[in-house]
């Protein structure tokens, strides 16, 4: 099937699909911060002003559009400006819809794509799975995207409404001769959909006339690397008539298309376009990707992306430098130091050398050094370290970071709740906030069988509280676990009024105690009645 | 001026502009009750379907379209849902904008009206000003209107940015033989703005041609009832070449136009759409307005909103029912039980009177009794009162109210800090914020003369914090302050370094004692750095 998909050089003509593809723009990522602030947005604009340029028929996102899931207003109005300024316009757009939209969009009270709603001058549409970051939550099951959906300015595509089962319509797309399946899945706990997988409980439909005959996309938003057995999708679990796997969410920029042995498709990672994490993945240059199909073949050609910040890091081990200094030497702090200064400076040189005549390029670029100070060496207050760059790099309090080898951390298993409680907040705040809720019920008094919240249901509500803003989260975890107690009440012919359950569950008292251990990990909520 | 400015019988043609005029309907308002909770959407969904049915011109909004300042995810969704629906298609608009777009949208990122953007096809321009619920806040400056004039579906206008000074460009419109002067001024704290007309710091622009010629129509969004010698804004304050005024903000529907006789104008109150509080004003029917002018004359058409649920309100008195009962007797708590029952279901039996033949209206009606006990009388428990009607009420909960006459309140003023903190929430939660922490800075030792945050300064910023829901006003307030307090050492060559203000000012400390004193009005914030 794939045998002709190959990287052709291919004319831009009335069969070839021009399309743009990003992933991972994260708009409102540090929207907080003084220097890094405008970064998703103006990498945004310089995204959208390609898909302009490049004439391209659609844009193609893969996921976390914005960080957080509920974006700022500001995060907000920037991206709807965005939109609104680069894929409204008056250029005809020149390929059809084939499949039935009621289906692709059953979830948007618009159910078509925005280009053919007569009220809406679209140039340039652009589709979207959701990403982890911008996934549906609440009992409306609303997501971020699906805003700029109702608003008319993207077409989103791949949710489903199962949790057990997914059937994937394509979005089926004609230009002239070239035929597209577009098939996307929304972001998925991955432990989740392994399951389904595994269960055999994805479906992707194909088309029925001319099955052979479409280019098959795919866009997913998912573990690629192995994080635990079943926490990443291998992609031998997808269906190997595809073409092209557009894969979001891994943030490293490995765009150019790798050759699935096994399966015989093709895998873009585009990569995220900011800089989210300091580590070496992020350090990649960003791109984003125009796509060319023409009946079954295609080409992808890089767009390296001007605005995104400049990110070097290095690694050094202070042990591999005898000939500099030792742990034994009185002044060796100074040394080391000096050395670690240099090491800044050759990466800020570098930078600057590599930004010479590119005037979109943010001046001060991200710098990190990894220091492996084992051996007897002593970590440094990086305070005074930061102030020499204050001025030149973009993260000057975190431009150092000290690691050591072969020591091994504190099993927090092993540990005193209590005592977690008890350590600095920056500790804790490194332990998931689940963990701790677990360790907290597995402590509590064995003698409350009539728990009114599940341990399990508890930490996912926490969870979602924490990551997602989701504020009724735990109210609403609450109102479900007391009617489940009433019936289960009622059903033993227990007189269940509502105050002899509260009484009997301690759901207040244990609401005080949550309220409290919540302070402890910057965790805010309001569970009272208003 | 205002002379043939009354009341005529105005027939629909092309010199005819037909404007729907609606305020306050506060989109969100308690979404997340089980009855009411699509109260706002529905009715708002019925105010745009009339503007479709009678085929208006525009529709003008006196401000709170939104409760929240950041609205929900949720309603911001409905809200668009709605205005896509109902202001876009094919039907052409007939009038001219004649003023500066560029000015009277100078905030927009898009300064011109709606109607005119060739990417956009809308049928019915909507008009508004901001109102106090849903005001530019935060250091974006943006309010929840404007995500929808970013999505092009709303025209916000009346916005200033000076705080000192407003100068009124109006927005001119030309439809046949009439002309109309838009003049708008979003909400500002009434005693602001109140001190800017006093310093005549407030200018309407006049068009230079033709300057008796337009017809001059002004949204207000204000307090109108004196709330205190300078929190209101009195009628004889507006300039008198105006021909009406559309007063926002008081929910009463006072729809009606009533003259005022000293500046010659009339005044419009169309009153909120919603029901927010179980008081006289709001149990009057509710309506919005279909006003056409043509030329210099104009008429308001009341439209009755359907599914505005019904609300009833009732005082009664027990010492003037001395033949029904006695504080003496001794089942007298019985008997008032059941003389208030009785009230409430000939309250119920009206509204399901009025309700007959009306499929719009919401079943269960909103029912207050306010019940005035004083005499010797006892309050009783409303619990079981409330289960009787709980299926036929929409407030069950509320439904009596128990008051007393003279009998004075506890003076706040004389009261004992941490006497106020002792007392339960409910009480405490009736309090201002900003008087608790007035109240808590003036008991501060006096020794701490280098205070980190003045008084007013930190009861605007928690006050912000509790009414807007804005993350950023107290840590931006502490920012500012500390910047302010960094200058004042420097200026007297005190060596500033971060860690020995931080110590002179006790921030840490001041942090930690002010959570703990929000944490008891439920109020959550977080001060940790990120």
């Amino acid at each position: 099937i794939t045998e002709g998909n190959i990287f052709y050089y291919i004319k831009d003509d009335e069969d070839t699909f021009k399309i743009l593809i990003a992933t991972d723009i994260h708009l409102g990522y540090l929207e907080k911060d003084a220097i890094r602030g405008n970064d998703t947005f103006v990498t945004f604009d310089e995204i959208m002003k390609q898909a302009v340029q490049n004439e391209v028929d659609f844009v193609l996102l893969g996921g976390d559009l914005f960080h957080d899931n509920k974006p700022s207003r500001k995060t907000m109005h920037c991206c709807m400006e965005v939109m609104r300024k680069y894929c409204m316009g008056d250029r005809p757009i020149v390929f059809e819809i084939l499949s039935d939209q009621a289906v692709n969009f059953s979830h948007s009270k618009f159910p078509w794509v925005n280009y053919l709603d007569s009220n809406l001058n679209i140039s340039i549409p652009v589709f979207s799975v959701h990403g982890n970051h911008d996934d549906p939550t609440g009992a409306d099951g609303l997501c971020a995207i699906d805003l700029l959906s109702c608003a008319g300015l993207i077409n989103h595509f791949g949710r489903s409404r199962s949790v057990e089962k997914l059937e994937i319509s394509p979005v089926l797309l004609k230009k002239g001769n070239t035929r597209i399946a577009l098939y996307g899945i929304g972001s998925i706990p991955d432990e989740r959909l392994y399951r389904m997988f595994i269960n055999n409980q994805v479906t992707m439909l194909r088309p029925r006339e001319d099955e052979d005959g479409w280019f098959n996309l795919f866009v997913i938003h998912q573990n690629r690397s192995k994080h635990g057995a079943t926490n990443y999708i291998p992609e031998q679990f997808l269906d190997d008539f595809l073409d092209l796997v557009v894969w979001g969410h891994e943030h490293e920029c490995k765009i150019a298309p790798v050759r699935n042995e096994q399966q015989l498709f093709y895998v873009t990672q585009p990569g995220s376009s900011v800089i989210t994490s300091l580590s070496p993945g992020e350090a990649v240059k960003k791109h984003i990707g125009l796509l060319r199909v023409k009946g079954k073949k295609m080409n992808l050609q890089k767009i390296p992306l001007q605005t995104v910040r400049q990110f070097f890091i290095q690694d050094v081990t202070l042990s591999e430098h005898p000939d500099l200094f030792s742990p034994e030497q009185p002044n060796v702090m100074l040394k080391v130091m000096a050395f670690c200064q240099e090491k800044v400076e050759e990466m800020l040189e570098e930078a600057e050398r590599q930004r010479l005549g590119n005037s979109l390029t943010p001046e001060k670029p991200l710098i990190r050094l990894r220091v492996d100070y084992s051996g007897g060496f002593e970590a440094f207050n990086t305070m005074r370290f930061s102030q020499k760059f204050v001025d030149q790099v973009a993260n000057p309090k975190e431009i150092l970071h000290f690691i050591r080898h072969r020591e091994a951390k504190d099993n927090i298993k092993d540990m005193d709740f209590e005592a977690i409680l008890s350590r600095p907040t920056s500790e804790v705040l490194q332990l998931r906030v689940e963990d701790l809720v677990k360790e907290y019920f597995q402590k509590a008094e064995k003698n409350v069988q009539l728990s009114l919240l599940t341990e399990q249901g508890m930490g996912k509500a926490v969870q979602e509280f924490v990551d997602k803003e989701e504020k009724d989260a735990i109210e609403e975890l609450i109102k479900y676990q007391l009617e489940k107690t009433q019936r289960f009440l009622r059903e033993r012919r227990v007189e269940a009024t509502e105050e002899k359950i509260d009484e009997e569950v301690k759901g207040r008292a244990f609401k005080e105690d949550l309220m409290q251990k919540m302070k402890l990990y910057n965790c805010t909520l309001d569970l009272n009645e208003k």
